[in-house]
Order: structure tokens, then C-alpha cells, then sequence
């Protein structure tokens, strides 16, 4: 019975691992309504580094403030081909579906960030997906 | 010993759901080199449907010609913030390091793409970064 059982879990477990490695990121079919969240960044030029850092802090701290975030990620663009139109910070976020990204646009969180981060942005860009392969 | 070596599985197994599960996506640290790769685009008001499936296909194949990428997805963009520039297809191309990523960009798979969409491209937008949270 002992060794059902430890059959049993062992079948869930590889089932998850198979589900994870397959995630959308390593090119798995969609996952029903998850949509994923670009947002681009290009700062004021007289935006200061410590400007900037406190900008990058505040954002890093929604997810632990927004529990619909699923998924957060970001860095600065390092990108050798030159088209990234002045845009220097990228983040991706990740909802589970669109009731849930409508919830982070509309939360007391995610608004106090955006009056944080308005007086030093040159320009915004955001495109929401729901990631297929 | 039976029962051992199912326990042995079972922690392997269960390790491996736990850092899948914590992929960059999910919010933990940064995996050392991971460069993700964000490509928008915005097509000519002229681009046919035809012609846009076309290369979307061209698109979706270049993984299975290209072995540097080891993930891939795409969508296109359903953002209700009205900040997307017009750009309507985002693609998120993930390589293990920098030089996959360049090895990426001068593939030969890669520069055919470039030769397809060009005529049909109003305007493009690649940032690359190295993810974390």
C-alpha cells in the first residue's frame, strides 16, 4: 500500500515537472487566459541614478504588494542591435488572466507607482500578450 | 532498499519541480547569462493578412532551425492602457547566454526572416535584458 502511494505522488510529481518544463517560456502551447505584461521604460535625462534606483525599488516592491502578480522580472536592455527607440529598462510581469491584469492596473499599489514614476519618465511603452508558441 | 530508492526519486523529482517552478518567470533570482529577447512589431497598413500569417510562421519556425534559442512565444498585443506605439506583435525569445544570442542574430534562419518581413515592417523594437527580480 506504502509503495502505491509513493507511486501515486511520484506520478503527480513527474506530471509537474513535465508541465512546468513545458511552461510557455520554453515554447509550450498557451496556458488558458495567462497574459504577460512588457512594460519599457526611457527616463527623463536629467532623471538622477538615485532618481532612477528608487523608481526601480518601488516597482520591484508591487509584486509582494499586488498578490495578482505571478510572474516579475526585469532588467536594462543590452540588446547589440540598436532598435530598442531609447528605451533602457524592461519588465515583464505575468497574470494569470485578464481579470487579474485589469486588478493590477486599478490597485491603490500600482497607481502611487506610476505618480512615483511620472515626473521622471520620457516615455512609456506597454504591450500585454497572452503567450502562445 | 526498494522503498529507498522511490524516496530518492521522489526528492530528485520534487527538487526539480521546485526550481522549475521557480524559473526567472516566477520571480527567483536570475539564472547566470539568461538573456531574454523582446521583439514588437508594427506592420504596414498595406501588409495583408496573408502576408502577416506568412511571416508569423516564419517566425514560429526559426526555433526549430535555430538550436541558441531554447525558449519561445508570442502574441499579439491586447493591452487596454493605450501605450503599445502601434506596435501589435510581441515576441519573447529566451537564450542561455550573450553569445547564443549573438550566434542568434547572424544565423543564417535569422537573416532570411529579416529579408521576408522587411518589406512588410513599418516599424520594429528588440530590448534585450538579463532577467531578475
Amino acid at each position: 500500500m506504502k509503495r502505491t502511494v509513493l507511486s501515486t505522488i511520484l506520478v503527480v510529481l513527474a506530471g509537474s515537472v513535465l508541465q512546468l518544463a513545458g511552461s510557455p517560456a520554453q515554447g509550450a502551447p498557451p496556458k488558458s487566459g495567462k497574459i504577460r505584461h512588457v512594460v519599457l521604460f526611457k527616463f527623463k535625462d536629467d532623471a538622477t541614478a538615485e532618481q532612477i534606483k528608487t523608481i526601480e525599488d518601488a516597482f520591484r516592491a508591487l509584486p509582494s504588494k499586488i498578490p495578482q502578480v505571478i510572474g516579475f522580472e526585469w532588467g536594462t536592455n543590452q540588446s547589440p542591435e540598436h532598435l530598442a527607440q531609447g528605451f533602457t529598462h524592461c519588465y515583464l510581469l505575468t497574470f494569470r488572466n485578464q481579470a487579474d491584469r485589469d486588478a493590477y492596473l486599478r490597485h491603490p499599489a500600482h497607481k502611487a507607482f506610476g505618480k512615483l514614476l511620472g515626473p521622471h519618465l520620457d516615455k512609456v511603452l506597454v504591450v500585454d500578450y497572452a503567450p502562445g508558441d
